[in-house]
């Protein structure tokens, strides 16, 4: 849909340090796994600490993985200099959080100059079955020259 | 907007308890503190184990509060035996989440048989003042008769 | 929330005159009634011309008029020569679309240098009766300095 | 993602039926295009009738034919005598609606017995070059029993 060549060469090493400086991302026990440009994904085990009252994993903790991969993946496009804050995201839940993995794949969608769009894909991994169990739709806005906002 | 009579006089033992279940409250450190017939408030208090790359709060962490806080604003008017699932939720934010404290307060806006729409409004702490930063509707489904989901 | 005066005082004046120029409203059928800093009424008349297939207001219709009244709530804060675009949009429909005349009050919840959040309110009035049917919350963003794009 | 088989044989039908008597299709000027069971095409030709004030067209016209692409690609997998309602959408708007025709694309991505969740993709086709200009997602509702809510 639009190219998408990063403005900074530097982006896989950017977005690594940037989603190690989350401390919601340690706290919860997400990775981040594969970064391309435009293109995140982020795993979060299944435990009862993401739960919520049935056990299966909670929409707050599909939202968080799925929101820090689409602003990744809007980060990998943005020129150095620039931070990345949410301006808002929806996220349907298709299925119950059940299974031992959560897979949160972000891509954009549209990259401008102020607000990108991106969407993430996320995943339950069951007994070795991949199921799509929620969906997200944010817009990040880039923003440069604020105080203790980069990357 | 409806009538908010709770049809479970049990409501907030219900509520109370369903939360203490839900294992990414007390990962993130959350607490519920009131509880009334289709309003629920949730406290966040803000550090390192919740933030995103510019140490503000994630919006993931958020997002979680504000979901909770919406889907027992929902439970709280549901009829006993009826479990609470999230089907979708937008939060728009409208600034960082900086500050001591984040509250989340949720409030039904019509409860319906199958679906109901909550709304919650997400404060920041921040030296005494409170400000809002983020805005969630989120339509949340009743289910029954299903195992393992109650409450 | 946040003090609503507007930097523009002929604020009203512009409003109805780019809502005038709407074409959509005008094919719809839809008038601008009250029009205050950050506060705006958009009237829709109920007709077959404006249904979906069970014969109530189609949810398009609605989204439409209560997109126009987010959208000038928030330029009615904008400063002169800037323009307004939306830049997302959710909508909850609550209840069918049932009554002689839809009306939607946009009011803005947060106004931002570039981009504004607005909530919606859309109701039916049927016999004499005021009904809640449907909350948009919307991101509107103000344009500035490019060709064909004002008020 | 779902097996796409329609429940009901005569699905193209009966989604064409109910689309001819959407009133507010016919007032737009937007025509079905393509039928296929979990995917739907809409067109609508540019024009001031359909705008917003600096003459792009109309996000809730957009929104209109993007909520009905979703609602009828829902609609092509249900079983026969159910009916179906929006129960929310959102919108993005990746670029103003420019161009000659818009294009909605609407495509089921996860059907369920009561809530079926939906993506439309909408194009804008500007001297013969298609641009995506929107991305809705949906949640619609299945109804049956309900006086008057049939297709």
């Amino acid at each position: 849909m639009n190219d998408q060549a990063p403005k900074d060469p530097d982006f896989e090493a950017r977005v690594r340090a940037s989603f190690a400086s989350q401390g919601l991302m340690v706290t919860l026990g997400a990775t981040l796994v594969r970064v391309f440009p435009g293109l995140v994904e982020i795993l979060l085990p299944a435990s009862r600490a993401v739960s919520q009252q049935h056990g299966f994993v909670h929409a707050g903790a599909l939202a968080s993985i799925a929101d820090s991969a689409a602003g990744y993946a809007a980060l990998s496009l943005m020129p150095p200099g620039a931070g990345v804050l949410t301006a808002e995201f929806k996220i349907n839940l298709m299925a119950p959080g059940i299974g031992e993995l959560m897979m949160a794949r972000g891509r954009v969608i549209k990259a401008g100059r102020t607000l990108t769009l991106a969407q993430t894909d996320v995943f339950a991994v069951h007994e070795g079955r991949e199921k799509q169990i929620a969906l997200l739709t944010a817009t990040l806005m880039a923003v440069e020259g604020r105080d203790g906002v980069s990357d």
